[in-house]
């Protein structure tokens, strides 16, 4: 099939899977966030789950969630350039029957998506809280993509609570500064925080990215903080792990 | 001077402080938490802040803080045979000038401290809640120590937060499955979380203790998650950073 690319578009691999991702950096490139969310989210293999992404951006975590499962997955994006994105990125892997993508505002979810049926969700949020700064960045989809403009944390626990069946699964990546927001507006939605992963750009260094695990109605007790995960060893290359995120076994 | 030991008793070296430690496996011996917790407090290094070890054990940490400043430090202790091994050992050191040891329920703190005058606060508490177990332990001394049989988490931060300054620091160790409630109980008392390092048995292993540093009256935003610590080296080990803190720089 022959896929059109805009001008400011390429086409990059995610070898680990099999995916091939189009990409703009004038307007949405997933990055390293999205692959450490893909990896860490645990769906099951059966084509029986219910499995949502939620700001998917171009849909790189939905794609890369498509082949660790046969379910289907359904992707939610606000911003209709980015839907597009991933609309040919799907057809470009031949996942249209897999791969659902909808234009939508995530709180306009329950339109789209049942209540209370979720088994696993997905979501890479706009991470800053919104300033005057923010909302002068004069490109608007990486401002919207990085901002909470459209979707604060606490809406997108409500939205996540009202989705996921009892005992169904949310997964975030987020940064560790509002680690304690982020543990705050979960509770208060009955997601209960399972397990954090904190991430290191490299030895030495402050975490500056999580990765957690919530559970509907699970109970609140038990956290578990999972082994650290270093991006970069010392000479500037991919720690084994994150490699193998990427590029699989070579 | 002569120091006298009781049959169960032994003394520990503390390289790193050049300290001697009176211990006893049957009543209480510090041991890598008080060890941690003592390198990862600050304090300054003048004469002029008022230092308080809550929850003393036989005072370790107490001592290590008195080797990283020329103020005086304050320890509190409720069992009297550890008061009574703390206060042999600060006599084997030298520091009854700078260590003063008091038998005294942390509840009761306001007896012997006043209120909004501490500078630096830390304690190693007892991890574990009450259960029907816990109680049945045929050692009290270690029940007690182990336990929240006389202080809980909650009463722990109320307490701290009457005891420190405003921007006073308070450092304690403990569990990360108790991590949201440690957050929930230091923000209920206003003392704001601004550090925790999670500390990992080894590589690849789940986090089993952590540091927090806390702020009374500190601004609630910006939480840092400090580099992890791990223990043992894949040989058994200690990691050379923890082999400094007890040994210092051989």
């Amino acid at each position: 099939m022959e896929i059109q690319l805009k001008q400011d578009e390429r086409i990059d691999q995610l070898m680990q899977y099999g995916l091939e991702i189009i990409q703009s950096s004038e307007v949405f490139s997933f990055s390293l966030d999205a692959v450490l969310l893909g990896d860490f989210a645990k769906v099951p293999t059966h084509n029986r789950a219910k499995v949502i992404d939620l700001c998917s951006g171009n849909g790189a975590v939905a794609l890369m969630l498509s082949q660790k499962t046969k379910s289907k997955i359904t992707a939610l994006e606000i911003q209709d350039r980015l839907v597009d994105m991933a609309q040919r990125s799907i057809q470009l892997n031949n996942l249209d029957e897999q791969v659902e993508m909808i234009q939508a505002d995530v709180k306009e979810t329950k339109h789209y998506i049942k209540k209370d049926s979720v088994d696993v969700l997905t979501c890479n949020p706009p991470y800053f809280k919104v300033t005057d700064d923010s909302r002068k960045n004069p490109n608007t989809h990486l401002a919207i993509a990085r901002h909470e403009i459209h979707l604060t944390l606490k809406e997108l626990m409500k939205v996540s609570a009202d989705l996921l069946k009892t005992k169904g699964k949310a997964y975030f990546v987020h940064r560790p500064e509002r680690f304690l927001e982020i543990m705050d507006d979960m509770r208060a939605e009955r997601i209960a925080p399972k397990r954090v992963r904190f991430v290191y750009p490299k030895e030495g260094k402050e975490a500056n990215m999580l990765l957690i695990e919530g559970i509907k109605h699970g109970k609140e007790t038990g956290l578990k903080v999972l082994p650290p995960l270093y991006v970069f060893d010392d000479n500037g290359n991919y720690f084994p792990e994150v490699r193998r995120m990427i590029y699989g076994n070579e």
